[in-house]
């Protein structure tokens, strides 16, 4: 091979592997795309990498619930519509984008930016719990707001509900977890055992 | 929903509608990557799109045979080793990678820069025809010269093998085209009926 590492240019082959530097994007496609790029016009290519390095240096986080957001308090915290005294706990933006995309949830939101994971090396310090036991705090009257635990239901995600649970217990507001259960038109045959198992011990009157 | 377009932040919006225009990347997938470079230090990001930016900016193309190339003459048309007298015409970069990958071709190439394609409004005056016509002319001998039109066995490729052999058969240069066939290790049984067919009338001595 006459080429270094197999590419025929040393810019190619940093474009490569800057790309495949993603989650999920392999060498192959790494080499594709940046073939896809080399084919684009100049300016379309700065307007992507651009879009990508404004997102990285200039992104604003709430200051109340640290949702990305242009402006110092978001859209969410600062609707007053909504219900400020229900407060959903989240693991990522994702999840507030997700339960958005309900629009059953007319609360507001507190992103914990992960979740506590002593083999990730994540602890409560790393995240944004400390931020949100003060909000409980400075609540006018905890025992009237409520706080949703809205986390995944694996060892990190309770391990996390729990951590917090006790940072807040004390305040008297009232704490709740998503219901946990077969998903809507989930066949028995196909449910774990787990699952299964927990949606028979937790069910609920039939309310037709 | 309180967000424009469903997103939290236009500096969101702007990066994920970016990403989203690379080919094979949809909207979800391109906010999971939003997110992941927005957890990423800011040095990683610049020198993610610092890497794309220069690709797109600073790349050279060889000026013989349009090779990807950090310099004017790519790694293999300056290769004295390489036979000078066997040109294979592909369509693009990546073909030249696939070929050099095999580790059983020593001539050069040359880089046609796609196909003709009169749906797509490719004609013959965007590929590097031209130039390929002019290098034949330019041979000393061509007679002693041959061309191999590695090209895709579609009606386009099939098209662009035609127009480039009426462009140099004047010359008197051999010009031939890869075996098309069954592949090696291929099923009798899966095998579609026009390659199986072509593959009975282009049958080959048996040599053991």
């Amino acid at each position: 091979m006459a080429y270094k590492e197999n590419y025929p240019s040393v810019l190619l082959s940093e474009a490569v592997e800057a790309i495949s530097s993603l989650p999920g994007v392999g060498r192959r496609s790494a080499l594709r795309l940046a073939l896809h790029l080399l084919k684009q016009p100049a300016e379309n290519v700065h307007h992507f990498t651009q879009a990508i390095d404004r997102l990285r240096d200039d992104v604003c986080y709430c200051s109340r619930c640290r949702m990305i957001s242009d402006s110092e308090i978001c859209s969410i915290c600062g609707d007053h519509s909504r219900d400020q005294r229900t407060i959903c706990v989240v693991e990522s933006v994702r999840d507030v984008m997700s339960i958005e995309g309900t629009g059953q949830y007319h609360g507001v939101y507190h992103v914990l930016g992960g979740i506590i994971s002593p083999i990730a090396g994540v602890g409560p310090s790393d995240l944004t719990i400390k931020e949100l036991t003060e909000r409980v705090h400075a609540l006018d009257n905890p025992s009237e707001s409520e706080i949703i635990l809205a986390l995944s239901g694996d060892v990190e995600g309770e391990t996390t509900a729990f951590y917090i649970y006790r940072q807040i217990e004390a305040t008297g507001i009232k704490v709740s977890t998503l219901a946990r259960g077969l998903g809507f038109g989930d066949d028995l045959e196909y449910a774990d055992s787990l699952t299964l198992g927990r949606s028979l011990t937790n069910r609920q009157i039939f309310k037709p």
